[in-house]
């Protein structure tokens, strides 16, 4: 089963891809980059591009997006879900099974410890994926992280 | 010009459409109204497949969608934002400007003032369409009046 984990945000929207074909696979990972000189809607489609693009390639059977975090900054997590909006939408119409989990969730289910270090996920994302390094940027490791927690479901 | 007003709300999506070849003609406007008992993507997409058909339908040049209201309530807040982001991509997609309006400015514009009732705005509507009645419900009429505010553009 392939699996496509999406780390959301308006600037830089991580994807991580793996095979959960026994043992867990590394597929791909990277991170789409929007530049704050073009509008909303422009960044917005870019976005949906480019994971259009992931679908057409990789055939994902499930999309794990993750939730968004209430930090301090509303103004960014409206942007956020702006993204969120448009992959949730796009998963659906191309009929892959959607799964949202928090970051707590995905800590606690890569970890077994909710508070768990940025550092201890990307050790577990490497370890599970017998990687030489840590996957970079971050958005990308962030995406993985989500891609790993999928819960299984029968197609 | 065809102007598509987008009021945007997970539950409802008002949309209302004019034609600005003068005078201000009332093309058609209704509600696009989704319901809880399906996953948020699902929903979504509902939203995009019923804006996708308006498009098709009636090809228009400019889409006015309403700003977010920072109300109370950040969790209705937080999926008005799944529902803009995937309207605004979908505009940008096919090709047709943008504008985005607040509240606010949708008031002063339409009546040159800015704590103008929702009576005030409705009769307002109704007089620049010369439309017999006030339009139903209340979102397709917020929709029509941001299709009302949209600046002139040079095709």
């Amino acid at each position: 089963m392939i699996i496509l984990g999406l780390d959301p945000g308006i600037a830089r929207t991580g994807y991580g891809i793996i095979n959960t074909d026994a043992p867990f696979q590394f597929v791909t990972c990277g991170c789409i980059t929007t530049l704050p000189i073009y509008p909303l809607e422009q960044r917005l489609d870019i976005i949906a591009q480019d994971v259009t693009n992931l679908i057409d390639t990789y055939n994902p059977d499930i999309g794990v997006v993750e939730e968004i975090f209430f930090g301090r900054n509303t103004t960014t997590a409206m942007k956020t879900a702006h993204v969120r909006g448009v992959l949730l939408q796009i998963l659906h119409a191309r009929h892959i099974t959607v799964q949202e989990l928090t970051p707590l969730q995905i800590k606690s289910r890569l970890t077994g410890y909710g508070a768990a270090t940025k550092t201890q996920i990307q050790n577990m994302i490497k370890q599970q994926l017998r990687l030489t390094s840590i996957p970079q940027p971050d958005d990308a490791a962030d995406a993985l992280a989500a891609a790993l927690c999928a819960e299984k479901i029968t197609l």
